[in-house]
């Protein structure tokens, strides 16, 4: 594997960080000059945090394509659908060729869920030009994406503040 | 405590990730519009990596301090003296009362060099403004650190490209 490789990363974990060190790579990427995007998978459209704040103003794109997951068991169809859809979202944009990094948010849920195959984006990962990072985060990642990751992070909850009580903060978690 | 105290984050660990959440909360801080600045310990002043160019980019204070450090075990008054001049920026930074986030990048080193007294650090840090977040990295945070703050979280290295001889990549680490 030669330096001009792009790396496969992947943040999991039940701690904090996961997503806002992600944020902190396309910031870097950002400050290079380097063309990235941010698919998020269970973000909400109608949310607006933080990152969604910033990356308008940085005139980075950040996508959030959870609009319409609704995690109703009772109808696992349109999850897996949605799902779908969203995957197909990010695998155009992994093989446009047009990014240095592709921060792939929150993937692991519809992956653990079984409503995305890991066999398929595995594949397409794997297949991605040269150079190209791929950043993947969320809680417990399967093997199969620990495996085909350069470089994994656990992020260890040791001590959090809902834990005593304290709400999500504008800037912190959002 | 109440929704509009502070929170004290700590990163910590020996994976991947501590200074890069805490450059995404820096960029959720600034999404927001909140006067953010990131103090970092160990940074050459003459490094120039992704996160200095899009700190500037930004206009967000971002100060390394770490000019003039040798780690030189021969020298270490001037050591000392060095990280005593660090702490001064950043306490003065911490008790302007203008900002709604201090980062402390890599604190954690000149404390467990016993460069700084713990003491005085968590005493500036526990008297800070009301609102105010104060964020410190670094590897073996202290048992007092982590008692002072609100969440801190672990990062662990599960799997380091290093590990298999891939250098640091520009807009990953740098």
């Amino acid at each position: 594997m030669s330096a001009k490789q792009g790396l496969v990363i992947v943040h999991t974990g039940d701690g904090k960080g996961k997503t806002t060190a992600a944020l902190g790579l396309l910031l870097r990427q950002w400050g290079h000059g380097l063309p990235v995007v941010m698919l998020q998978f269970m973000k909400s459209r109608n949310l607006r945090c933080g990152e969604h704040l910033a990356a308008e103003r940085l005139g980075v794109e950040m996508i959030p394509l959870g609009d319409g997951f609704t995690w109703d068991s009772a109808n696992l169809e349109r999850d897996r659908r949605t799902a779908q859809e969203c995957w197909a979202v990010a695998k155009e944009k992994i093989q446009s060729g047009q990014y240095s990094m592709v921060i792939l948010d929150e993937l692991t849920y519809p992956l653990n869920y079984g409503w995305l195959d890991i066999g398929e984006v595995s594949e397409v990962i794997r297949n991605r030009q040269l150079g190209m990072h791929v950043v993947i985060t969320g809680r417990n990642a399967p093997p199969e994406l620990i495996a085909l990751a350069d470089l994994v992070t656990e992020m260890r909850k040791i001590k959090h503040p809902f834990d005593r009580g304290i709400a999500a903060q504008k800037g912190i978690e959002l």
